[in-house]
């Protein structure tokens, strides 16, 4: 038999229709050097309407994408307002990844039309000519200037809305409809995109607020610095309008100066962002002290942070940093490290320090080197494999049957899961070292090399080896005024690590590579090393 | 387009897996008077599996029927997580109706199992004679006795359970079909009854660990005295699955001594109960002072909880009362009193004492007395309607279109909805008195007689009148040891209402007649009206 329930598809639509009324009077504010421009969400939402009839008339009429090229500000959060409402799919571009990545990216989601500030318009305007599906390109905060393409009308945002209705009848739709999209810049081959729905927003949102997610509530004030291109910031703006938490947009201010002003000048109550920006963040306050303490939490994910820059936050400014894993593959809220309640301080730190809990609608298994499923007993390592309704079970466009397993995501990530759910990550699955039937983790490797006094960077790959498969090679960066060399890391690892994990190989450099997101590039230092481009000790 | 996420169902299977492997050291703990019986959530799951088998072996293969009828208890717990898990329909039967709509009940949902609490034989061994299609009886927490019935086979829950294996393949279910029913008492006619789909439990589930719902995390304790057959009690069992919380099952020791008690021994961080029992409690709590401190907060619904009584916790003993609202047609959490942030304390008390913010995925409009929408201005008074994915839309085997418009739930709850969500109700629907067009609330009325320092008690209901289509009439309790008539009555009111809203028909009764969950049954002095056996004095 079913239930009686009424049948109410879960909505981008309806989650505007909320936010705008019944929380109309939270606010966005997005921070410009100077006076911070502030908009109520009654007023987001009609200007949202207002963008949704521009857009129809230009064609927006049924599944179209709408891509943005923007910062986190108040156009872009209109943006995220109208296009899934209207029924369209927003496609957030990322202006960190290389020219040719984003023009194929566009081109693949068959982008029609783009909203680009105009701050970034020296970066955009030379991809434009790339990108063949684009007909409409609406400039946001400026003038277009001399932008052109052939086949394009270009458009000024704000003379674009200007006049038109406050209202939108926003449509009904599937709630596995597609809402939103963002792709990953992958480490092989092309970018592949994630097309989220109305109901994967919509349970995520949810996530998002509850107690031992993010714990997002009306009375929170949200600094995403996290880009709303970097999965949906986190899946903050959908949320922050679930409950009418207000949200503080830094534009393209991210320095750690500025972020610092915005924390003293607004007060926010969370604050979300990669390791890099909390550090960043740390070494400023240490430099010119601010008072932060209107902060109750602060989000990191992306990467580990590192456990002092932790400690720093909550010691010296009495400020909880909470790790959380996601990727752009699950929406991205995977686990949120909150430990459990009755844990010595000790234990408490263990807990922060893991990647987190997965909660009731993240299911995770791990995947040892035999490709079965391995016990949840928090010492099986394995690949994380992740499954659930906010999880991506496919690509757009793209069959890429490898980073799926029987159903489940093949996340990349290497750990364990212990039996209470906590996930501890120590390598990705392509940094692995496969060494005789073992796995050596270039992650704790690196941490090694890099507890040295001498050594600034130290980045491992693996490298082929006709007896064991693959061998551990470290890339050293050293210390300016410093001397080490590859016999004596060899001798100081040797005190730490068993004798079959020692490296052989050792190469000294200049600087890691590193991604657009600021982290360590290995497949170009692997491609060194393939191209025979890597001056190799072997010991 | 569609979007690219994995297409899992959301189940109480996953729920139950989830809830007894990661979170499988918290606890169910239940009250019995003496020591405590306790179950950690894993040992719960292997009991529920062998039920599950259980079950199977008694026939229970499809989407049969499983009755309640217990306390809130461990093997009741057992039973909400074997039986919707294994695809089944988990019917919870309310112990304090009218044996005669009990039996209805049991026989409109074709009951095939009742797992009854041995303390319940007294009240149940009448009524399963009556229970046309039950074949099966599952007696828990003790002996059956001499309970039989034709047709009937009789199990003790502990023999039936033993030895049998601890785990249990859930089966994959749709999301939509049936997971629990439960049944209203109604004003008119039957009884009906509203099933749950295994969506709208997940979907509340979410809503309650919601920072702006119940905010349930992993760290709370809670002592559900609402019972289990009482809208699923509030939907806490679930939740706490969710999250890992623990629960406090007070069995049949509601009297407000032994829950003063498993306040002090267990020391919850939240309890829910209806306004009685916390005005039980408080009576206690003075006459026999306790330490209450753990109590993070407290969650009171059901009805309109006395301004004094949330006063008196929050300033006597630091615990915030929190108003909800809701009804087993929606699941049943509709709004929660949380006091928007930043608002003065006056006004944080009135948005308190109101009803509370309905959250996204409750949609809420007033129709006025001329059948259409009003606005939410917080002034235009009407009945609630509301809408969502955990609100009902229809009932089983039942069609009554006049609960329902458009789409809509006609709660049958009279009040106004502000511009910022808050509910605030005055009537029931079918108590407010429609005179000359207008609307005059019997709550409010009945208020105010209540001011006066005679009155114990005072119920109002409408009686016909030829020329204003109906007029209130006041039942009036007076108190021990005081005169009062009815002139002096409506003088004392005169002074505080429009004089159109005065009543002229007043009777003197020795006590307000009351519904099984101790409201004032007006449908019975409403009867006793219409048979002209109240003595009525009309000014």
């Amino acid at each position: 038999m079913r239930g009686t329930m009424q049948d109410v598809p879960l909505s981008i639509a309806d989650l505007v229709r909320y936010g705008t009324s019944v929380h109309g009077e939270a606010s966005a504010i997005t921070w410009t050097g100077d006076e911070p421009r502030r908009s109520s969400y009654a007023h987001t939402g009609r200007r949202a309407a207002q963008l949704a009839h521009a857009l129809r008339e230009l064609g927006v009429t049924a599944d179209q994408r709408v891509a943005t090229f923007q910062w986190n500000n108040q156009e872009h959060f209109e943006v995220y307002l109208a296009v899934p409402a209207m029924g369209a799919v927003l496609h957030t571009l990322n202006i960190r990844l290389p020219a040719d990545q984003i023009s194929y990216i566009a081109n693949h989601a068959e982008d029609y039309v783009v909203v680009v500030d105009a701050s970034l318009l020296p970066l955009f305007a030379p991809l434009l000519p790339q990108m063949s599906t684009v007909r409409h390109v609406i400039v946001a905060g400026g003038d277009p200037g001399d932008l052109a393409a052939d086949g394009v009308t270009v458009h000024r945002y704000e003379d674009l809305i200007a006049g038109r209705s406050t209202e939108f009848a926003w449509p009904r739709v599937d709630e596995r409809d597609a809402a939103a999209m963002c792709y990953t810049s992958g480490t092989t081959g092309n970018p592949k995109g994630v097309v989220y729905s109305h109901r994967s927003i919509w349970l995520h949102s949810m996530q998002v607020c509850m107690s031992d997610g993010q714990g997002l509530s009306q009375a929170d004030l949200t600094l995403a610095v996290v880009p709303m291109f970097h999965a949906m910031s986190w899946g903050l703006p959908y949320a922050s309008l679930m409950v009418g938490a207000s949200v503080l947009l830094p534009d393209r201010f991210l320095q750690p100066a500025p972020l610092a002003d915005m924390l003293v000048a607004e007060r926010p109550t969370l604050a979300a962002a990669v390791p890099t920006i909390w550090q960043g963040l740390l070494h400023e306050l240490d430099q010119n002290p601010r008072d932060i303490s209107s902060l109750r939490r602060v989000l990191v994910g992306g990467s580990a942070c590192p456990p002092e820059v932790m400690r720093a936050f909550e010691e010296r400014y009495g400020v909880p940093v909470l790790h959380a894993w996601g990727m752009t593959e699950t929406s991205p809220l995977g686990s949120v490290a909150h430990p459990p309640a009755g844990v010595s301080d000790e234990q408490r730190w263990s807990y922060r320090l893991s990647q987190g809990r997965l909660p009731a609608s993240v299911q995770g298994r791990i995947v040892g080197p035999d490709g079965l499923p391995a016990p949840n007993d928090g010492e099986s390592v394995g690949e994380l494999e992740v499954r659930g309704p906010w999880v991506t079970g496919g690509y757009y466009r793209d069959e890429d049957p490898a980073k799926f397993d029987d159903g489940w995501l093949r996340t990349g990530d290497v750990g364990t899961l212990s039996p209470d759910g906590f996930l501890r990550l120590t390598d990705r699955a392509k940094d692995v070292i496969k060494s005789g039937g073992e796995w050596i983790s270039s992650v704790e490797l690196e941490n090694q090399v890099m507890a040295h006094p001498a050594v600034a960077e130290a980045a491992v790959i693996a490298v082929p080896d006709p007896k064991w498969d693959e061998r551990p090679l470290v890339a050293v960066v050293v210390k300016e005024g410093h001397k080490v060399d590859a016999a004596q890391l060899r001798s100081f690892l040797a005190e730490k690590l068993p004798r079959w994990q020692l490296p052989e190989h050792w190469s000294f450099i200049e600087e890691v590579p590193k991604t657009s997101v600021g982290k360590f590039d290995k497949k170009v230092l692997r491609q060194r090393h393939t191209d025979g481009k890597l001056d190799v000790v072997d010991l």
